[in-house]
């Protein structure tokens, strides 16, 4: 329990600090857009998570801890900024952790509220990638999501292996480490590799 | 109420496949952005409004069939999607019975939890609409209602007289019909005839 | 109660005006679309705000007074466009007004759900400006929220400062003054002196 509530600070704080990131890249907003932008995409994904779900109060709502941990990430990019800049595998190290540990305990989540484990691991996804995808919405942004080679595909095969080997009755922790590793696994084989989904129509018809 | 349960889930579908036609012609996204904006497409409006009640839990939530649903119109859009692309008379017909099933569907449930027969009947309209809207926020564009031909007006309005007949005692399948009817009539009438709703101010006060 | 139930129902008014003209200035859309971006802007940082605390239901839903405040606010914007656009300084300083009821009433709300001071005053900031943000998403621009002189900054000030002295046991009106007064002071101050916060990153460290 203690070790879970670490990391799942200690995510939230990586997802502000990417947040600000990429705040900064776009438009050099002042402190307070890149401060908001960061909180945004921390919370975000969970908070609609918790909001489809109707379950309340709201993590941050209730914990100003996660307040301090996106602050502390917010400030740490600040300082770090170049050096963070400097090193794009690191971050997409740290992104990854970010969204394979916010799918697990999101899925993991919805699945305690009875839901079908399909829905859980779709709420699972929603939770690693939705903040991304308010954040690009506020920057005025095509989201990543629909453009980047495999990621929220990633986090939904995580989710649902892991509600298979839930359902399988796998030891919880032994289920959280390897369903974690599916979606690192398959994010870092997708990046260095250049894969991506393939095309919903792969010839446009009016070429025909 | 049979009956009404397979036309949710046929609306649903419908939903799905326009929103996952009209994903692809943007952006050209692959097989996962494609469903992803189908999915919202099709559960946002109804979500919203679910959301905006407080009333939990949300349909697609709790019933795994109509994530069936959509998948099964993303699916079907893809094997027809030449087809369909050539048929935009049916493709407006379909819109048109969806908008018309949602909006009456969503003033009754908005109804049962005993608000204003006003706020009901925008409860309804944002059934109908609000998924097109979500979709075309995600996809970076503005959203169609604000430019389009009378089409959430048309919801509004079925929304009102539903309300209306309702409040008069008509028997509800007949009212469903009728306010119903209202919706695909306005909106059949303004799509034929280019019938569009006052600008808000005609003249630029800059050009006096 | 009463007095604040008028302000409450002038801020939504006032907040729908500037909607209804932001909303016209960008497309020229029809009545449809301008009533409906001015509602949105009148009751999206409310709504945000009781959707995160699970405060239902929402005020509009239940009280239908605010809609017809709403619809009132975008008639008389209709009626006096060419005057209110002749009046930058006198819509400002509505929207201030605005902004600082909107904060302090969503900041006391926050505190009853019994939430860290510091979370009451973000859901009070909250109130005042995601409507403004709603807009802009829905108009597919970057939220001024991000570009702006100290807006949102001058909302959480004057909600800490509230946390503050009711903590410190002040009588709640004098204290409304107060806190309402130091938002005011802020945005005119730096409107009139074109202060902005610092940006975060103010060298580019590619170009050292």
């Amino acid at each position: 329990m203690t070790i879970q509530y670490v990391f799942e600070l200690l995510g939230t704080s990586l997802f502000a600090i990417s947040g600000a990131l990429i705040a900064n890249e776009e438009s050099k907003p002042d402190w307070f857009g890149v401060t908001f932008i960061g909180f945004v995409t921390a919370i975000g994904g969970g908070s609609l998570r918790d909001m489809l779900l109707g379950s309340y109060p709201l993590v941050w709502v209730s914990d100003v801890t996660f307040l301090y941990a996106i602050l502390a990430g917010i400030f740490l990019s600040s300082i770090f900024y170049s050096l963070l800049l400097r090193l794009p595998k690191t971050l997409l190290l740290f992104d990854t952790l970010g969204i394979a540990l916010f799918t697990i305990l999101g899925t993991e989540k919805a699945l305690g509220f009875g839901i079908h484990p399909v829905v859980a691991s779709m709420m699972g996804m929603f939770s690693a990638v939705m903040g991304g995808v308010i954040r690009d919405v506020l920057t005025n942004r095509v989201p990543v999501l629909f453009q980047k080679e495999v990621y929220a595909t990633a986090c939904l095969a995580g989710g649902l292996l892991f509600v298979w080997l839930e359902h399988l009755g796998l030891n919880r922790d032994y289920n959280f480490i390897l369903s974690g590793s599916l979606i690192v696994a398959i994010r870092i084989i997708a990046v260095n590799y250049g894969l991506s989904l393939p095309k919903f129509i792969r010839e446009q018809p009016s070429k025909k």
